[in-house]
């Protein structure tokens, strides 16, 4: 089936992206100008938001994300995408809120620090952190989700690693939307299909934007910063993710790859490949049916999983 | 009483402006570093957001702003301010949630067309027919209150003034926060003696947007671009107002004129002026005590005056 209409206008905004970033490296203003992905979504109705100071080094305060109506003890802990160099609570509220209410649960938005200011370990530290925080305030570890898109998605993934390698429990679930699971990124055919279908990214941006991430000597291939490179006995404890990836993206092979990896580790695993669409197509949430729909199979999946259903 | 050190974050950011506004005369990147005066305000908590389109050549969807608990008889018809050139649904949407809760009202934020593309009276009429469009809806026009911030704020008036020559009835209330009511400005003495007080704008910057406003022959001194020249008769069928203004601002004097010649036509007005603060004080929603205390007291007067108090 072709792809809607509606779901052009995330190419369209990454043509926009790539007309307008700034040239000069001025890390605010391209931040900004990535922070207008939420133009390309719609406000989910019935849910509130509340700021929250986490403890820690995060880059600003975290936002809660409120459906009117959901389970109280079930929760998201959503890391934003942006390749760690940009997006925010605002390029992301909205696409978190309607996943948020997809799944019945309340979500954490976690504004964790950025590279080039702060590289590894930083995201993760803080990501963790807030995991960590959710233990605290009483939410049960299976009751709560890692979810994120693009290095967000990768997060989704290295945020259960860490914190059990800390000791602390598995979460319930993991989703991972295109996510960025591997950062050497030559095994992944895509990166070498799709770069005349992937509006957004180029091999050497990605490249870059990893560089950055690993700015200090932390390694390309460490199983916290790529989780393709995770041992068996690492993967398998693992909890179920699903994984969604876009047919035009440079990273499509990052979650195919992924999902493979965890299915042979015997991990529950559900892959959806949405054709014809591009990286993060879920950012059209509330205009576009391919991406209502992904977040509509993403809510009844966290709701069996974790138990939140209505 | 000084100002509370939080408060200074309305300088710092205005400061910041002035270091980051590209020079380069791109609309789409200096707008989108002008949204960045949400950054200086916090969520308010339960409030719900939904997107609406109006019919007619508005810049995007509107936005419907409810609080959980608000009245639904009553409404803030919310303009945002930016010199008609700035601003949008994303810098407003906290201060605007801060003072429908603050009133106990639902809110419609209108995203009226801006210049340079769409000179007066572009906006004016955008803002009107949202205005329409809220009477169609069923809404009593005694229970609207017209509401904005700097050219919101002259809006504000403007659309009651409008709607009345339309052969529209006058909405319940007025509310103008650093109203721009003045686009000649050579009679407001702030315009000499906060220079070096206002750090956000200068007279030549806001000439320049007069101007932009007025593009194709529209008047400086049409009242129904500054209400400052608007004869008496027409003056006394105003609606009660509430102005708020800013020690340290440019447009200081633009509010307390206005509110003089409102208080010589015999309408209700109330003046607060917030001595060493910068213009729109109230964008510190939440974050700094002397806006908090402007929205508290906005909102107590909207209470009384169209009768929205819980």
């Amino acid at each position: 089936m072709a792809p809607s209409k509606e779901s052009e206008a995330l190419g369209n905004l990454f043509q926009m992206f790539s007309e307008q970033m700034p040239q000069d490296n001025n890390p605010f203003l391209a931040r900004i100008v990535y922070d207008q992905l939420t133009t390309v979504a719609s406000e989910a109705t019935e849910v509130t938001y509340e700021d929250v100071k986490l403890p820690g080094n995060y880059r600003g305060p975290a936002k809660w994300v409120k459906p009117l109506h959901a389970s109280k003890d079930h929760v998201l802990l959503f890391m934003h995408g942006g390749g760690y160099n940009f997006g925010s609570l605002t390029s992301h509220r909205m696409l978190c809120a309607h996943l948020a209410k997809a799944s019945n649960c309340v979500a954490l938005m976690v504004d964790y620090r950025l590279t080039p200011e702060f590289p590894y370990p930083a995201a993760l530290d803080d990501c963790v952190a807030a995991y960590k925080w959710l233990l605290d305030q009483g939410y049960k570890a299976e009751n709560i989700v890692t979810i994120g898109d693009s290095c967000g998605g990768g997060l989704a993934t290295t945020v259960p690693l860490k914190a059990m390698r800390d000791g602390l429990p598995r979460p319930g679930a993991a989703v991972a939307m295109s996510p960025w699971t591997d950062k050497v990124g030559k095994d992944s055919e895509s990166m070498k299909t799709n770069v005349q279908n992937d509006i957004l990214s180029t091999p050497e941006g990605t490249a870059m934007l990893a560089k950055r991430y690993c700015h200090g000597g932390a390694k390309l291939d460490d199983p916290l910063i790529s989780p393709i490179y995770a041992d068996e006995a690492e993967t398998k404890k693992l909890p179920p993710h699903w994984i969604s990836c876009a047919g035009c993206d440079l990273l499509l092979n990052d979650g195919t790859r992924m999902a493979e990896k965890l299915k042979k580790a015997g991990v529950e695993v559900v892959l959806q490949v949405h054709e014809g669409q591009q990286h993060v197509m879920e950012f059209m949430a509330g205009t576009a049916p391919e991406s209502d729909q992904s977040i509509k199979d993403i809510g009844q999946w966290v709701q069996k999983t974790v138990g939140s259903r209505r």
